[in-house]
């Protein structure tokens, strides 16, 4: 941190590398590198970065770190419009706009460096979005509403509940899109809760997260925001999606359907995959364009009208088989008033022989147990062995091809819209929201 | 099943065009069908098959099933040595050939259709072997072993002891190599167990299965088991490896290190894939060629001393974290004695703050609690933020880039070691069969 400076976070040879130029925080800088030429706005740095790279806001959005050695060339082209300042854009140009609620609920895409003082704040108003990106006020007429401010992995069903009566309430006001800014972590979780909380929808729920806070070089926090507003103003869909980078390069964000994605890396911007399904539509950030992947989609249709389920039971558990695994644990949960069971099973949906007395037990007291695989990819089929047909017979629900994350959320949700256990197998099975995907093309001849 | 005409599990449509040409088991058949011709000898089918598919064992040891409509042509143009009956070859031939042991465990892969009854047998003897797959008499003397006859979901810790104590012994006796046949469910699992119980080895330990058994179309059980007896008669290395297709194609198997190595589809025949490492090696399976993927391996070396460390401590939990667990599960496993708890948190290694109180519990009775993440890919990084570091604090244990199923297993093996805890995390953090990969380079200049 050297705030006197105007350089914060700098320190070392990159700081000694700006004062050298005279630069600030909000400069235009030009940096020479190994015959690659970089340009951008010199940006702060968090107070854990290192002594030796530089951290330039690339016109893309794109934040990059380089690294000063003796030979690299820095230049101060101009004294760039400084970010934290630059004024939203003028209200009889907002107008014609469409309308987007952008809601916050915490996580690494909600913090934002404060440029002048470089302290991260937690979170986002209307302004500080137009001012980090200001591409946004050529987007959309921006709402911005911060429910809460949690990391993520400390969002539970409550939550959901308030996030899916939040997103309800705005859409009833009639914005034209929703954009959920979130931590990565249960993001997938979050998707699907909203996948079945918001039915009928009329307008496009656009979850968005960023796996580098935009102090940080290479953040995509920007990016996808830009992508996530996009698509809340102009996609096709009303559906519930997850707007994320589509892999290292800075051109396209993918759009993935809330029940069919995955956190499937810990730190890769391309971390959000969907499973068992193609994504929902991809976008084009260089030119704003926005193509479906797949033909059956729901249309947007500000007409329709949305159906508000949010409650959601929390007495339901994941339970990850793995060999040696204590059937005992399952006996718990249904002495502790468990009402339902999701398996991540092995295979093509399998648990030892030694939990069946334990899963007896559970259905036998009304507890729903389903079957899901650790696999991930590819689909439950408990008609090939025995020991899936015995599952079967003792009264475990194949979940097809839905992902186990989904599959809890999903028996979490069935859960809280009834009590009685053929209405809840019922609602199981049924597909709400492409949970379950229609069945694949056999590989090839004969399969 | 139709036993009488010689040609079983064949019905309808099939079986009429087979009876035309009075075709039987074991007979060269040749299929034009659009243009493609299909030469192959004739196999059973499964008793579930329907009436529309005849399936050949092609050439190369793939079986296909081609679809058979009125414009299909099919003659008979061989009466092929019926596979049930081809002799193993003479034993002054086999006896240059490498010894390879090939212990079966059950599984698809070790289950086999009689070609005179069409009865699916359960074993796998060295004649079995022979005749099934003849090309197996040309690589090594194979002495066949069956151990058990397990689907591999009820395959448990102390199963893992004796596949390591049977693996160990034949080692002993001076074996080239072993292959141990195992159901692909918990495959994975197992072989991470031997990569620690089977340490200093000398020669390669190659685990292998089959999505699909050998009386179904393409079924790829021939084809893996040729490639796992190649590996442990000629590879260069010693380590424990998974051997298994790389693709839809025919031709590479790949060999996966045993700790880093997961099931990651249902159904397809490239299920396995190395998480945050490369494959060991790769094998053509038409050059015979073994082409190591890594440059740090142990290589074979028949005079180094095996050290056998067969024990694993069951009283270790894995739980995947999930929004609104209920942390009271996690002081269920304390109150029952358990001795370790791996977590699959989220993202780079989190649980909810609401799991915090008994985490700490868990720490302070001196249960070992190890994070991993249910990313799967990725490097698990609990000083990122403020709730990583608090979790260090409290004493859980962060695993790197170990898969989740290899840290269960690993934490059963170090429990089963030592009852000591400081010995025990120490044991945890040290790298004893690549289950930690090095750090990998930045994607990015700066990052």
């Amino acid at each position: 941190m050297n705030e006197k400076t105007g350089l914060p976070g700098y320190k070392g040879e990159a700081l000694e590398a700006l004062k050298r130029i005279n630069a600030e925080i909000g400069d235009l800088i030009r940096i020479t590198k190994d015959g690659t030429r970089f340009e951008g706005i010199l940006i702060p740095r968090s107070e854990y970065g290192d002594d030796k790279h530089v951290v330039l806001k690339l016109k893309n959005g794109y934040n990059v770190g380089i690294r000063i050695t003796p030979s690299t060339r820095i230049e101060k082209i101009g004294e760039g419009a400084k970010p934290a300042f630059s004024p939203p854009p003028p209200p009889e140009k907002r107008g014609d706009l469409p309308k987007v609620v952008v809601i916050s609920t915490g996580g690494t895409i909600a913090s934002r460096v404060d440029y002048r003082t470089g302290a991260v704040r937690p979170a986002l108003t209307a302004n500080d979005l137009y001012s980090v990106v200001p591409e946004l006020a050529e987007i959309a007429q921006i709402e911005a509403k911060i429910l809460f401010s949690l990391f993520s992995e400390n969002i539970t069903p409550k939550h959901w509940r308030q996030i899916a009566e939040e997103t309800a309430s705005h859409i009833r006001e009639g914005v034209e899109g929703v954009v959920i800014a979130h931590g990565t972590d249960t993001m997938g979780y979050t998707a699907a809760a909203l996948s079945f909380a918001l039915q009928n929808l009329p307008v496009p729920v656009v979850l968005v997260g960023s796996q580098r806070s935009a102090d940080r070089p290479s953040s995509d926090a920007a990016t996808n925001l830009i992508g996530a507003v996009k698509a809340a103003a102009y996609a096709p869909f009303a559906q519930v999606a997850v707007a994320m980078h589509a892999d290292f390069s800075d051109k396209t964000i993918l759009l993935h359907k809330g029940t069919k994605v995955r956190k499937c890396h810990t730190s890769r911007r391309d971390t959000f995959k969907s499973v068992n399904a193609k994504p929902l539509a991809k976008l084009d950030l260089e030119t704003g364009a926005i193509t479906m992947l797949t033909r059956e989609f729901k249309e947007r249709d500000p007409k329709r009208e949305l159906v508000l389920k949010p409650k959601f039971e929390e007495k339901v558990a994941l339970v990850k088989f793995y060999p040696g695994m204590n059937p005992a644990v399952l006996d718990w949960y249904v002495d502790s008033g468990f009402k339902g069971i999701v398996l991540e099973g092995t295979g093509l949906g399998h648990v030892g022989n030694y939990c069946f007395e334990a899963l007896k037990r559970a259905v036998r007291e009304g507890v729903i147990v389903a079957m899901t695989s650790q696999c991930i990819w590819g689909r439950v089929n408990m008609n090939v062995y025995n020991q899936g047909r015995d599952l079967l017979a003792l009264g475990v629900i194949p979940l097809e091809d839905m992902l186990p994350e989904t599959a809890l959320v999903k028996l979490m949700w069935v859960l809280g819209q009834t009590g009685e256990v053929e209405e809840a197998k019922s609602l199981l099975t049924t597909n709400f929201a492409d949970e379950f995907s229609p069945r694949t093309l056999p590989e090839k001849i004969g399969e």
